[in-house]
């Protein structure tokens, strides 16, 4: 066996940091939506970039996967070894390795934290902005292309990634970008490995932007007559040129699930949620033109949260929609997918999907980062039920229908891991073929996380 | 010969949309810097990506270069074929295709300029930012990743295309991308391509964003007592968050050549130019926050250009910086060259290349995108003088050595084109071999700008 011998020589070479224990391969093949268990065959936790590097050797000699792995948290299945192999963990690779204040950027491992990275440079006046939500590995979320509610006002993980330390298959470790804010010197290899979700190399390093602290941070919810008027607002709002750093919708649904999980007290309509940041004075411009953009759209029942623990429990709250949504239905599995579309089609994808949960045998909830035209569905269905389970699927089948007929995309953060693989040729046409060919020309033997994002004859 | 058959065929493909005439390989062999009168054997003139893909099909059936064609301003032998072959000139496909306000993005394609796209656009209260300088076609400017003063508040080409139509080597067209915002949706080909300098397709449609014309804007100039003060006052600016729309940093030799050119009245001193876009009250407050903040650091003369038309004189003065400096020394040769380094060593960057110039044989000017570590240096010397030649390249090498010392690169909007493939092993070490190795997976038979960005062997 192919694997099996990797396994050998993999476990002469790390010692115990090669694990086979049946807890460890258990924890590697959980995820937090709808996969089945699938553990790998090994867990590796190296320590430095040359073990990296000593990993992909033996396992290209070999012929055995490689599946990285920061915090489990990615939804469509990314860091399951479907095809078995050694699931990397990046935990011990897990430090801040350079803090460049004046350059406002910072160059870290890739199993560290957004949340870690945020409290090592609390001191700094300095911040790293992109927040999926879950408390993600920076390796993870640079290779799903990971952005959230701050991606409206700092971008994505495509945005903020200087620069990147890669481990190709066979070993060859290569690195990306450099630490300027700008280059034209060749192909922009950083931005092919963000979002490659592990399919071309391993990321041993990356150089991320920071950004200031803003000196005033407001944000609001406010409740809308109808979706429709929530998203004419955020079109509005974008024109307007007020520079939002977030913009959250929520549907009729979701706010009842924050009313029963989080003890929120929101009409049951659609909500934004919103924030700003800036000097005193900006904010305070932004916040009345914002407010009145949204009144001329119907919006009332405005919350207003300039304390920094008011602010902590709304996005908290937000960030926490996952189980909230679960909680409208307990024990079931949650299908959480996500879509984006241009704004202006935005309205349009909103209301339709909601139709279609309207129609459902389940629960579901609808929420999104609209200033980016990208929106979520969470679908409550009983893994039990068979008939559920395809209906379930299907209804996020045809949101990636509808977003690809609207001009939009199937995946605006979560990425295709094996979840969204059906789709990709109708997405991208003979273009997909080309990143079959560029995944041939780095990684030929197929090892770096083989079966996401193409498929190869 | 190979590239004689392939002229047949395209002969009779095009008509006489295929050039031989003496002028027209003249215009295009001809460049804005240092490099030699290089005619292509033939010039093709197609009107749609149909046509486009024929010629790719017919010169990768023959082995014939294909090199595309915007404005030729590009400044590192770009568009120059070196290798002889077809220049693809992109003005016959100079459309806006359509125009998306709410979405704030347009589709045009590659022939069109920047300046008449904007001024396509000026009934719809949105802009297109990447400001180079030249009015370059929009093509081109994807190719280079160019970027320009606005790129320290707007983005460079990379954060402002959205998508792209390319024909590759054979004729193959693939859509990159989408006009949604973002996406996770497999590898980033629209950020492989843009900066690619037609190494791996040709451009025919592009997707850009637009941004909204800010409701006020205001620009001043202003003299610092030394280099270091100047952008000591950039990096302060930048870390209090105040917002700049354009900082430009000018030497004393460049005021003084603005003073010949332009007739401008500077002291010979080192000068910012800055400009803040926004409301009203916040341009208001970003203009007295950055007047403080200069002033510390010894600011002053400042002359303050709120009318459109005073603005434009600055700008338009800025934008001629290569022909005033040449006016420093009619009839010399330029040399334009730039890097980009980390903000934290820009001071000592510019400090270096400043001594460089002063013990120069010839004259030469320093300006730059200090925002973002980026600066530029003209180097006026006499092209019939050996010994002067090899001297202006020795001090251009010089500047990408410290920029490669400082954690920079040796080109921060430019390119590679020829003039900087000397650089590329040692900025990127082994991650020049993977952009070679994609450049063969995509293009095997070497034909598309053969010679630019990698080296195949």
């Amino acid at each position: 066996m192919t694997i099996d011998a990797a396994l050998t020589e993999l476990s002469t070479f790390l010692g115990n940091r090669l694990s086979r224990s049946k807890s460890d391969l258990d924890l590697h093949g959980a995820n937090e939506t709808y996969f089945p268990l699938t553990p790998p065959d090994a867990v590796a936790y190296p320590e430095t970039t040359a073990e990296v590097a000593g990993i992909a050797t033996i396992c290209a000699r070999h012929g055995c996967p490689v599946v990285g792995w920061g915090t489990g948290t990615s939804l469509e299945g990314h860091a399951l070894a479907f095809q078995g192999g050694v699931s990397v963990d990046f935990s011990r690779m897990n430090k801040v390795l350079e803090v460049h204040a004046q350059d406002m950027d910072v160059v870290v491992q890739p199993g560290l934290t957004r949340e870690e990275l945020n409290t090592e440079l609390r001191a700094t006046g300095l911040f790293f902005s992109v927040d999926p939500g879950a408390n993600a590995s920076l390796g993870g979320m640079a290779m799903t292309r990971a952005s959230g509610t701050t991606a409206v006002r700092y971008g994505t993980m495509r945005d903020n990634v200087r620069g990147l330390e890669v481990v190709l298959a066979g070993g060859r470790v290569i690195r990306t970008g450099t630490r300027a804010r700008k280059s034209s010197a060749g192909y922009d290899l950083t931005g092919l490995m963000v979002g490659s979700e592990g399919t071309l190399g391993l990321v041993t390093e990356l150089t991320l932007k920071l950004h200031g602290v803003p000196e005033a941070v407001s944000a609001a919810v406010c409740a809308f007559p109808d979706m429709g008027a929530a998203v004419d607002a955020v079109i509005a709002t974008i024109q307007m040129g007020v520079p939002m750093a977030r913009i959250e919708f929520v549907d009729p649904n979701m706010a009842a699930a924050f009313n029963l999980y989080a003890g929120a007290h929101f009409p049951e309509a659609p909500h934004l949620m919103v924030e700003f940041h800036g000097s005193d004075a900006s904010v305070a411009e932004d916040v009345a033109r914002f407010r009145e953009i949204a009144e001329e759209f119907g919006a009332g029942g405005f919350d207003w949260a300039t304390k920094p623990e008011d602010r902590t429990a709304l996005w908290k709250m937000r960030h926490n929609a996952h189980y909230a949504s679960q909680a409208l239905r307990p024990g079931a599995r949650v299908l959480v997918t996500d879509i984006c579309v241009p704004i202006s089609r935005l309205a349009e994808a909103v209301e339709e999907t909601r139709k279609d949960i309207a129609a459902a045998s389940f629960p579901g909830t609808i929420l999104g980062h609209v200033g980016d035209g990208n929106f979520h569905a969470e679908l409550m269905f009983d893994e039990t039920d068979a008939g559920e389970r395809a209906e379930a699927m299907r209804l996020s089948e045809r949101m990636v229908e509808r977003a690809l007929r609207l001009g939009g995309t199937s995946t605006g953060e979560h990425g295709i891991g094996v979840g969204k693989l059906d789709y990709m040729a109708a997405e991208h046409g003979p273009a997909w073929g080309v990143m079959g060919d560029i995944k041939r020309a780095l990684d030929p033997g197929n090892i770096m996380n083989p079966g996401k994002v193409v498929r190869l004859n």
